[in-house]
């Protein structure tokens, strides 16, 4: 049963549903009408200018401090703030006036503080959310990062804080309003998924100082962005604003315990009365502000980061403040101040029916001065980054086995498992200064040991749900250190077993690396059949980076293979113990291939020099090297802005190659200095060259902060192109030295040309396509003709001066000297019309990778779980461009034994690269899924779940100039043909048994 | 008819009063019986360790901010602090559970919040204080420093905050305790009379740290301390307790939003989970803090500066504490952590029936380290001290003449005038960090300012008063600037009159110095008959500092006399304009002198070189001169304290002579420095011999800090002791490094020998005492036999890190280049018999100054008002041993039109020095002032006015030695006969008509 079958004959079931049989918990039941939302704005006076009061709190889910640390206001020695205060002290204040509103973002930390609350509190917070005093905004579990992130797990992440919102206050509880107020730049991508979760507008706070002269000038802060190339208008547009002042509030006018300004002295008895003063400044900024938006209607952002701790200074000055304004309209003025929210705000510009500038490139990169371009958070923290986005792989295998293992999963053989941890832990790795690297080293641990922490709860619940489905309750290993060749029960066993789970919608070939202490191994599958394997041995550079934890000589390495959302299972057995493998050929080899690609090096110089793809019979020339940019350190005639966690600004821009000496080849192993080296592989039935790099510890003894870069330079002509994803998604074009939304003034050719790149980026011609799959997000450009640089890792010496207060200088226990980084390109080289094709699958194997466990001995019953329907296992083109993002319980985890709800989400193509037959029903693979679970009903919901996709109706709004869509939409789908478009996401309930 | 009269035959009203057949308002008429004070104290653990936490801020009134600053939070870049923000969280967080209790203590602020609020919050907060919840400690308008203060502005303060809380909240806003807890020292006259005011205990924060550390061993930190040598025990008896930790929380407990200390993390999926640590510390610090103290309950103050801004931070972690701590007592824990106030920690203190450690000297100085002593605040800020001086005179005048006035001194012929402003602008310049002088410079302007504004409010009701009294309305002139010669109306008119109040209850003798540009004058008294005068030459350094305010060349010099509460007129005419006085004699004089006094002075030096007293016929040897100590810069090798606005430390214990070269004289003008000169004169009429001493700008271009002192050095043997006043009252026995209550070892030679000058220094032998009434606080010491140095001036170029971070450094606009400050010090040579009665009322007259007013042209209709029974204008036995210290309408000024009780405070002579004859009824002038008033009743009040006398109960307490009385109580003072006792001092509210 494929799932196209399956939704159809949920049709009838889905009326039901609808019809209200079933009880999802979308909506509240049995309560009064609530007046949130527009409907409880504040009147607003049509002939003056509004000024529309926003207060609010920027809580970072961790920066300065951890998450828990700025819950519980712990080390206030780093950064007074402290959440749970804030919530307290803001609903109190709210009670005290009911023109009062406040706005909160992060459910990370609203969660917390409602967990804690007596029912008597949390009934109180419901009447003012019911009454629209306090309004969710944003409403994810933290404030993404859209650089850096992939946009599989900002879905989730948006899902996981939207989804209790709604559990928790229903249709009230849900956010109107997207709100990045601090991202550093805006990435396309984001703004497709909210307004495909429904939002009707998003408020941001920094784009480049340039576009923002720019946009001030031609009253173009508020604007429809059209966030898709693929997507149907209006599916991915929405209303964006920029708000005046970053997300603070105009200066003089700060009135939080964090601030200095001075409050509104109103008694006449006391000196300095300056309610006069205060109200002039005030007319005086409300003015200026207005003539740079459209209508009468201006927002002010009342707060900023973990403001209204004591929410009564800020209410106590503005109540007066809105006093003292307003009272000025009886002589005359022409100035109503108000309380608000930012979609109190939206529907008046609404209201306005005016039509708005369109955009449909991206807010990247983003300057705040013209030596100040925050693009070196791209590549900060590689570790971190790497880690993220591995967690977020496991997470998805955690969320499938738990479904497909039901309840024992959660409570089995290994004992108490849960993805809720890994959940967590992921969704706060989403925020802005986290997988960003822009956080304090205590805090990078700690999200670090948080995702180890997710993984541990999720090792128990995989190998429970695994027993479950494999018939075995031998112990599993989770080999975590494979990147260093480390892994105790492989390097001891003699015979072991080796379970390959593979969490996409298509078979997977993946290949493997064990460290051994034999020399000879015999490698079978699940089915007895004998699988190619060799020895080799352990590099140099693994030895010394893997230090006391491993010391296994050799790697023994094969290909596994896994069917869609199933698994396999391998038997290895040691054959010869004794000597190692003889020593590697002394000489490089000049050219390594297989059926698909052939890579050619320099005999003199060891470095890549060709590529050739031998299936379309197009070659390239193809260099690679290392390099590294000096980062300046602030001392410096036209800005003394040094590079940082944030900031990348180099010295120069020309950088240094690394070792120009002749390099050292064993093998493709290449080694460029003692910081840098590399393993070029071609993997058998691989169309993809992959490039291993290791880099660290970066040598800071010349008091040199040192940006390190891989720059492939080839011969395609990009004539200043190139390309980048969006969050993991579309793709981006990009020129040098150019914006497609203002005449750009470059100030800084190198950072001012970076870009991130979530999972892909490429260089073309009209006929060749060079794409480099990331394994992280990174920073890339393209600044020589035909040539792709990507940043790998950094090390500063100084701070940037944007509040992180440490300079970008990685160590750790392990690593003191400086932490050493290991990742890997992929490099697939394709004519353009085929690329996607290539590189999209790539990318998403990056994103969802096989999940190994190992077993001591004889491998057990069920080795191999074959999902029905799945038709081999190559790479058919339906597998190819579906891609499944969410398959989870849908309830609360406290209630799961007693339900059976399923949330799926799947992802169709990218356009334009993908053809009309590419629209494509949700996968085949997936009938296994449902062999053991009947479907009882099919139900669809917007993208972040918290909404019944029909219910979902956006704010229409008109574009000045209406673009031909790049796609016209192939007619509506039938309410039974279930079809992804391209670049369509859709998610589904399903209730099953 | 005298006060005698008047109250015997009050006598019958009184029963009246007392029967409620007046409504005074010091209960609230028909509330429910409250249970607030001792009865609304939580219960506590005979069994166990009970630790009192006690919630509480400390809130300047004006320090680094100024008051009004302070109050509204404004200028937050110097300190964060805003306490209208601290009472509104902190009743908010009361109200959150019934449990929890706050003090508050500084009356100013407390006002200015509650005539904010609105009549449902202020039900609110009158229920917190019935119920206990909210309770006043202390109640003062401010928390009056010890060292600088005068007993009488005390009182007033005290008074002021004090009657605000009973008229607002009744028996329930009565502060039990006292509640010094920053103070930089503690006066014994302090103690004295928060006793008569009714307190039960008191409570103080800082002591020497070698007293500390004798008590904490001895467990003499809770004590009861026997106030005066004068009042019978228990009159002036005060518990007294030492708080363990100044007054913040112990370490690792603070939870402000302006701490760092870790909060309760409770919620054991959070990391650093800390209930078990934080249990195990706090259970630490109470077991080590019982050790030095003797009963089973121990205090925390809970609260420290401006805290409890934000009171859910405090209160969220102490309802934590309290519960985890108290949990332990299931499991065999023997600790009862309670909310708690002082009064309930003092009531359990009284419960344990124990007898108490008996202290009779005082808490002078203070040293918070070896080399710390805070002796330099005794003198810092020396015009500031002195205009707070005068201001409390001028004061005393004001709410004199509005009472005799009756209402028209509020809105009369010159428009409306208050005495409110100078009530509360004195009351704040009474705080510990006002008058002291360790305010920041724009701080001690605003003081500065306040006190100003104050007299030109009163200045409309003294002219109003006086039309009425005098039946003028002409306009009146008040010169200000008289000390440094400058009225523009003496300098250009050739016909003028003076009118010469006199706020004492006995006849003064006054000598008048006005600035004229004639050469001669003729003065003539209310009765036309010709007074004696002379015009001498403005002095050179007068010229200087008054820089371009006046230019007259002359001063026209004559003595004026004005009866007990009353005034005369002074007529003067100008007789010849013309050149000056020829110049005066270019030798000085050898000596000069009066019927009463004859001072010598060396030919070669032009030093005093001897004092006489006519009428005893005794002489001493006396060299006055004057001196610097260089100030420490901190750096040295024992300490790197520096001399500041605190701290006095010099370098050397040898100070620098100030011009050591021949001293130019002309008459008796000395003249040391371009920073030092001195006039001397000797009245006639008078028994002191005046020192009129200018210093300043002290030079600091030689990088060094000046503290400059006077020293006079008499033969007097005065082996090592001398004598200082107590706020102005009592006299206290100094000795050199030597203290009465613990074995001191003397770290710093000079400095921890200074202690504090009220009003009068002295130092004796059997035969002679020097007496030196000073005319605002200084600090004094006597280092060498015979010798008593008073430090005039200081000016340093280091803070000295005690928080106000500033150098004492003072200049003003006129004084770009440092503050000039003149003053002058008033010897008196007695037998030591009789020096009290002579120093007593001199030390009056400086504080009781006549106010001088002038009028053009001829003089007006009453140019003098006699007070009936009044004998003569002579210092009469019973005139100079009594003082009128308060006489002052009682209701609110708003009121006042219709209502007409009247507040009289009167203080009796001083012991020992007094005789019994000087027993006296509330003298014998005050009839004059119920002539127009007619009396209808009178009651007697506590010190404070805020309970009837016959109310006032206090708990008893036990010293460990009865000491045997130093005076005993001749038999209790009938009903009807109203005497004042040595040094008692009694308050009556009389209704008149």
């Amino acid at each position: 049963m494929d799932v196209d079958s399956l939704l159809r004959s949920a049709a009838a079931l889905l009326l039901l549903v609808l019809g209200g049989v079933w009880s999802f918990p979308l909506g509240q039941e049995g309560e009064r009408t609530p007046a949130c939302g527009y409907e409880s704005c504040h009147v607003t006076q049509p002939d003056m200018l509004n000024v529309h009061l926003v207060p609010h709190t920027h809580d970072d889910v961790g920066w300065l401090k951890t998450v828990d640390q700025y819950y519980y206001g712990d080390r206030n020695d780093i950064q007074h703030a402290g959440v749970q205060y804030i919530l307290d002290s803001v609903v109190d204040q709210l009670l005290k006036n009911p023109d009062r509103r406040f706005i909160y973002v992060e459910t990370a930390f609203f969660y917390r503080w409602w967990k804690q609350q007596s029912s008597g509190m949390q009934q109180t917070v419901k009447r003012l959310v019911d009454e629209g005093r306090l309004e969710f905004v944003n409403g994810g579990w933290c404030m993404s990062d859209e650089a850096t992130t992939h946009y599989s797990a900002v879905i989730d992440q948006m899902t996981m804080g939207l989804r209790f919102l709604n559990d928790t206050f229903g249709p009230c509880g849900r956010p109107r309003v997207a709100w990045h107020i601090d991202p550093f730049g805006h990435a396309r991508e984001h703004a497709s998924m909210f307004a495909q979760m429904g939002y009707d507008g998003f408020f941001l706070g920094r784009l480049d100082y340039q576009d923002r002269k720019r946009r001030r000038t031609a009253r173009e802060q508020e604007l429809l962005w059209r966030a898709s190339e693929s997507l149907t208008p209006p599916m991915a547009d929405l209303f964006t604003g920029i708000l005046p002042n970053g997300y603070n509030p105009p200066d003089g006018f700060c009135w939080d315990q964090s601030c200095d300004d001075p409050p509104i002295r109103d008694d006449p008895e006391l000196e300095d009365y300056n309610v006069d003063d205060v109200v002039r400044r005030f007319l005086a900024i409300a003015h200026k502000q207005a003539q740079v938006y459209k209508t009468n209607h201006i927002i002010m952002t009342m707060g900023s980061d973990f403001q209204y701790e004591n929410a009564n200074l800020w209410y106590k000055n503005l109540d007066k403040l809105i006093r003292y304004v307003n009272a000025q309209q009886a002589r005359g003025g022409r100035v109503n101040a108000l309380y608000s929210t930012p979609s109190c705000y939206l529907q008046e510009l609404h209201r306005a029916n005016l039509s708005w500038a369109l955009k449909t490139d991206d807010f990247f990169p983003y300057a705040d001065a013209a030596h100040d371009y925050w693009t070196g958070y791209f590549t900060s923290r590689p570790a971190l980054k790497r880690y993220e986005r591995i967690s977020n792989g496991r997470l998805q295998t955690c969320n499938q086995l738990e479904v497909l293992g039901g309840p024992i999963s959660r409570n089995g053989p290994f004992g108490k498992g849960d993805s809720e941890t890994m959940k967590k832990a992921v969704a706060v790795a989403q925020h802005h200064d986290a997988v960003s690297g822009t956080e304090k080293q205590h805090v990078a641990d700690d999200y670090a040991r948080r995702l180890a922490s997710g993984w541990q709860r999720c090792q128990v619940l995989v190998s429970n749900s695994l027993a479950a489905l494999s018939g075995s309750t031998a112990k599993r290993i989770y080999c975590d250190n494979l990147n260093i060749s480390v892994c105790p029960l492989t390097e001891s066993s003699k015979k072991f077993s080796v379970n390959v789970y593979n969490p996409l919608v298509r078979a997977v070939i993946w290949p493997v690396r064990l460290p051994v202490n034999g020399t000879s191994y015999e490698v079978s599958d699940a089915e007895g059949r004998s699988v190619d394997c060799q020895v080799v041995p352990v590099s140099a550079e693994t030895q010394v980076v893997r230090r006391s934890r491993g010391s296994a000589p050799n790697e023994l390495v094969f290909q596994v293979r896994a069917p869609p959302l199933g698994f396999n299972t391998y038997s290895v057995s040691l054959l010869r113990d004794g000597p190692p493998p003889a020593p590697a050929q002394r000489r490089a080899p000049t050219a390594i291939q297989n059926q698909f690609l052939r890579a050619t090096f320099d005999p003199a110089t060891g470095l890549l020099s060709g590529l050739s793809n031998l299936e379309t019979k197009r070659t390239i020339k193809l260099t690679q090297n290392f390099f590294w940019y000096n980062a300046s350190d602030g001392n410096n005639t036209r800005s003394n802005q040094p590079s940082g966690a944030y900031i990348f600004r180099p010295n120069s821009s020309t950088p240094f190659l690394i070792s120009p000496a002749t390099p050292v080849l064993q093998e493709v192993r290449q080694w460029f200095a003692p910081w840098v080296s590399q393993v070029v592989r071609l993997h058998a039935d691989s169309r993809a060259l992959e490039l291993e790099w290791t880099v660290g510890p970066l040598p800071i003894r010349d008091n040199l902060g040192k940006e390190v870069i891989t720059r492939l330079d080839t011969s395609i002509k990009t004539a200043e192109y190139f390309y980048t994803d969006s969050n993991g998604r579309e793709m981006l074009q990009r020129k040098k030295d150019f914006r497609p939304t203002w005449k750009l003034r470059q100030s800084e050719p190198i950072a001012g040309n970076y870009h991130p790149i979530n999972s892909r980026a490429f260089i073309k011609d009209d006929e060749d396509q060079l794409t480099v799959v990331t394994d992280r997000s990174q920073g890339g450009a393209s600044i020589h003709n035909g040539s792709l640089e990507i940043m790998l890792h950094r090390r500063l010496l100084y701070d940037d001066v944007r509040g992180v207060a440490e300079p970008l200088n990685e160590t750790s226990s392990v690593f003191p000297e400086g932490l050493v980084v290991r990742g890997r390109l992929l490099l697939s080289l394709q004519r353009p019309d085929g690329a996607a094709d290539a590189h999209r699958p790539l990318a998403q194997q990056e994103v969802l990778q096989p999940t190994l466990s190992f077993t001591d001995g004889e491998p057990h019953p069920n080795t191999r779980l074959q999902v029905r329907g799945a038709e081999g296992e190559g790479t058919s083109d339906h597998s190819r461009v579906t891609v499944l993002l969410t398959c989870n319980d849908w309830d609360p985890a406290d209630l799961r034994p007693w339900s059976s709800s399923v949330v799926l989400r799947a992802a169709g193509c990218a356009a334009p690269c993908c053809a009309p037959a590419h629209t494509d029903p949700v996968g085949r693979g997936l009938g296994k899924l449902f062999s053991t679970l009947e479907v009882l009903g099919v139900s669809e919901l917007n993208l972040s779940a918290n909404q019944w996709k029909d219910e979902m109706t956006r704010l229409d709004w008109t574009p000045q100039m209406e673009e031909k869509p790049l796609l016209k939409r192939p007619g509506d789908p039938s309410a039974l043909e279930v079809t992804l478009m391209p670049m369509e996401i859709r998610t589904f309930l399903l209730r099953v048994r």
